[in-house]
């Protein structure tokens, strides 16, 4: 992982301004714990709303974790007065999804003006032991607002 | 899209029974409304909840959309006593998505007995006017419940 | 299959010219047989030096024939004094392909002025039976020469 | 990147020998250097042939090396009288590509019995700095000879 240097000094509370306004992500129940450069984590307490028929976490949750940290990790190198969208997401389901609590970390990989490439890895704690469940791969855009 | 034939003349009612306890599907509010062979249609009526901080629908909601017409369109065309699990998904973002309504299709192209591909998308009704928001594409694998 | 309307009139000379420059598309043997507004279809003529070591053709020839007709079908959508990148392709391999004829047909789903989304198709003769054996999609960056 | 232990102890000599009759392989120039179980590395020495009409390696090579080097990792993990097939790649473009050297680096992230996920590096010598081109994603499935 490299290290990035963010263009706006005060990326920290310009996320957490913005993170004010997901309104679906606190529909979810995520929420942020590492801002940092180029980085992002945060946990979902899992909830049975969470999950499928089958007792697993919804593959559209798990995705949706991966959206926000690694959409998050691309916003904290942009400039004051720009955002990012996401033009695609890839997400590798590796393991099943139990366990009542999920981790997301999401980091870049490559910054450049207009597109920036990530990618999150998703945790569970499944029967007490931490189990790398996804991994997910994004793009992103730069845009000016 | 090809024509296939399903191995389970019931894959309506068993579709219907899994359905029910899709925990995540009915807490996001997605109601299926097509089921046929190899395809699933539904909308999603869009509540303040699903969209993030610049009043988009969220990425998440739309990957959760595709994994869920996608999946359930695999699904159709499995025998009695199986299931699919999504072992990758894919979503390329076309356009914003506004708008207070989201349809999702989702269709196999690929059904093989070990592993299913699929496609779909997802459209919103920006200022009145259907439109393409993203396409997504996943692979599902069969396995024996 | 959306109709395009190209910026630049004379972009099937355009392609022509640049495709006389791509080595690697010669060194394979990749033929262009149909330049359209967002349409590239071509074929390849399997060799033995094609192919892999179970007789198939290798995927790295499949996804070479993807990110040559769709990295085309992108470029006659570009005004003059642009040209386009590939920034990420992914490759569907759908069924095993044998024969000794591939044909690629590439086209464009959505044209930005920043990015274009493509789709193509890669088909082989297998056993005398025209077969669609992957499919790919793209997404494309326009830059300015 | 995790350990992985062999299901095959003579893997290496069952590459080598695999690797023989991949013609594709030897018609692009692609040297392997390493084989360790769930790692596989070599190289390509970049000829004019290899390029593209801006004169950087040909996105199909590089998509041809991660399968390469990605493939051929899964491949160290199955058991005697299996092989493994490409389900799909993804690969993500994220520099030019100049230089005379390119160096691919593939690796497993997640091994089962059926489905094998894969990471693969694409590194080129631009102007005498190794740098990271290209970052793939693939999903192989292990099938029995």
């Amino acid at each position: 992982m490299s290290t990035f240097k963010p263009q706006n000094p005060d990326f920290v509370a310009m996320i957490k301004e913005k993170m004010q306004g997901n309104a679906f992500m606190h529909f979810l129940g995520f929420t942020p714990e590492i801002l940092e450069a180029g980085l992002v984590e945060g946990k979902l307490e899992i909830q049975p709303h969470h999950r499928q028929q089958s007792g697993f976490l919804h593959g559209g949750v798990t995705a949706t974790l991966a959206d926000l940290v690694s959409g998050w990790a691309a916003f904290t190198l942009v400039k004051q007065g720009q955002t990012v969208v996401t033009v695609e997401l890839k997400t590798n389901y590796l393991n099943p999804a139990t366990g009542n609590r999920a981790w997301a970390k999401g980091y870049v990989i490559k910054a450049g003006s207009l597109l920036t490439f990530t990618e999150s890895e998703i945790y569970c704690n499944n029967n007490g032991i931490d189990t790398l469940v996804a991994k997910s791969y994004g793009t992103f855009a730069t845009i000016n607002l």
